[in-house]
């Protein structure tokens, strides 16, 4: 008789987004009438910028001849792709990354809730709160996380983000016992906050100390905008030896519905005795084909100097509708988090989140993310996505505040 | 300290297509001269049929606008490009299969090796053999495997696939203790050889009767040309309720490059009091955001009448090659199976496969693939692909011929 994995039985209800999209949905048939505004779940709105559409049209065009078509390709991504990766990404000074430590996958997503079956089942395992849902329910479903017990994991041990640390914990918030693997995002998702060099620097000593590893989610570092702040965690010294870093395409140039990401596994880190890059090479040639060719072409083009002079306008764009919501939210009294380095402002409601998410989805006709849907940490607070046309954040914005003032 | 899952120590040194694509580009290194001819890996070499071009690069170009660009889709994938799959796939009498029960995907191989995850660890996983090696290895990655020896793991049951089964296992072939988890691949990778529908009834039967899963893999069932063979398990009455069926574009309509494939979970399938849709759902959702789009309408854009006639021409194509191949092979006195309803023809050589595999590609300059690298059983076997233009077929051809006569 077939019997199903049980951890699955351990997961939340439902998938956070999927329970926003059933809600939001829900109000759109009792409310066609009304003009709903998303800055909600962060997906981006401005159109694939002219060069990426240029070598995306190219790249369709020789799949339409038997001279220039191409099948299968390396599972791990092109090396025209991965070399601009390189060339672009890091290539700053005592940056050893090179081409073949690239993998190019079509999300972070997926990424970031594969790269854990690289691990044995025990190893303990520690995620930020509030946090990104897919490193936690990826954990529950391998079985690392235990039973669920006041919006926590018993197994998983809880990095906490509170106003005090600026949602930036510390490996001195750690128990004694200290973790094996340490998901951290920063610019972080959902509150926004940045992490100083100080800060990483803090989390890769503690790692090698440890032989602990750190899964890095940089999927936000085109946002970055002050030079104090690294982008990358291979800015710290060491950190290619305890640091896998996740790195995507669909915030920095659109690519949310074109699918584009890469994940950084240097050669130097050494776990067991084996490469871990080779263990993720063996995963990703077994269980993966490669990214779709022209997509990789497009790609590509995003890594030329047109497409950075681009993309840097679109990000541009919505730092400006970030600054926006952050200051019209400062105006009427709300503490905010991010919007500075990230699209994303973190709001302090002091109110039941899903209370006020569901306030602001009725009386203002907008969708924003309760905080709760990020963890236990997350309640009392929302977040709002600047990733939107100019004219609907605005009046959104203004929305909101005629609600919660 | 962080440590790995040792399962993967458990692997066979290297994936098959690795292994080859090294042993090939050491020929080619050594003999740069020589004209090398692959009938090797399986990967097509027809351009995308004019159809799926024009729509291609029409859903590019509305990634350019910002009135008709697409952010995240849905994880399972567009409605539009599900509901014509189940319109063309699934349209025949008696089957249920709705547009809610279709997942895409980019590619077969996730999909096949991802589906064990919604498992429980120790259910009995039954094998063919000979295999695709990523039943087997996705299933030792879990822990379901244990050791290797004699190029059988202990704890997966092999279906052992003989000239006097005419490699196709029914579940007489299965121990006393019987299965719950059965993979079945027809037409067959790599023996070429398809299922009849009471082969298939046997099996779906079985599973009826046992509550055990079929994972139906027909990534070649476009390759079907005889009307009483089936191309689908739910030809089978009751298969929606036992089994599970992935498809592919890769081979169908050239897509290898551009990835697309699509898996079919029933709605009437209940395992353990649950619906296993609604579990590859959440595990879809949680770790997958989708295929990219443009690639979706790219897709859709087969399944059109105009793309059907196209993708009809392709298969044909190919398996004429498969005919010539097969015709030369038994005019010199070789037993074949498959290249009928298949691009594979599989050959008895009744010699080590790895050393017919090197004399092929040292002095014929073909690569093709030994049978051993798809289980125990393929010892003794080797696999010609169809997938290549005409000319370098007729031509490889006649290398090996001369080569093995």
């Amino acid at each position: 008789m077939i019997r199903l994995n049980k951890n699955y039985h351990k997961l939340q209800a439902n998938y956070l987004f999927v329970e926003i999209a059933g809600r939001v949905n829900e109000h759109r048939a009792a409310h066609p009438d009304r003009s709903l505004i998303s800055l909600g779940i962060g997906d981006v709105v401005l159109p694939l910028p002219p060069s990426v559409i240029k070598a995306f049209h190219e790249a369709v065009e020789e799949q339409a001849h038997e001279k220039t078509f191409r099948g299968y390709g390396p599972e791990q991504g092109y090396e025209f792709l991965r070399e601009a990766i390189a060339e672009n990404d890091f290539n700053f000074p005592g940056c050893a990354i090179s081409p073949a430590d690239i993998f190019v996958s079509d999300g972070a997503k997926c990424d970031t809730g594969n790269f854990q079956e690289l691990f044995s089942k025990d190893i303990r395992v520690a995620v930020p709160d509030p946090v990104y849902p897919v490193y936690v329910d990826t954990n529950v479903m391998a079985g690392r996380a235990g039973a669920l017990r006041d919006g926590h994991y018993k197994g998983l041990i809880y990095l906490e983000g509170t106003e005090e640390n600026n949602f930036a914990p510390s490996p001195r918030d750690l128990p004694a016992a200290g973790a094996d693997l340490v998901y951290l995002c920063f610019p972080n998702n959902p509150t926004g906050v940045a992490a100083s060099r100080d800060q990483l620097g803090e989390w890769v000593e503690w790692a090698l100390s440890r032989n602990s590893l750190i899964l890095f989610d940089a999927a936000y570092e085109a946002f970055v905008s002050r030079s104090a702040i690294p982008r990358s965690i291979y800015e710290i010294p060491g950190a290619e030896k305890c640091a896998v870093e996740f790195r995507s395409l669909s915030k920095t140039a659109g690519f949310t519905g074109t699918r584009l990401a890469y994940t950084v596994v240097p050669e130097t880190i050494i776990v067991d005795g084996m490469s871990l890059r080779d263990m993720w090479q063996r995963r990703q040639t077994t269980k993966f084909n490669g990214v779709s060719y022209p997509v990789q072409r497009a790609a590509a083009a995003v890594f030329s100097p047109k497409g950075q002079r681009e993309t840097r306008r679109i990000i541009e764009y919505y730092l400006e509708n970030a600054a926006v919501i952050r200051k019209a939210m400062e105006d009427v009294g709300y503490t905010c988090w991010g919007g500075k380095n990230s699209p994303y402002i973190w709001v302090k409601t002091a109110e039941d989140s899903w209370a006020i998410f569901d306030r602001i989805l009725n009386e203002a006709d907008v969708v924003v993310i309760p905080g709760s849907g990020f963890g236990r940490l997350g309640e009392g607070f929302i977040r709002i996505s600047a990733f939107n046309d100019r004219k609907e954040v605005v009046k959104a914005t203004k929305r909101i505040i005629k609600v919660l003032r």
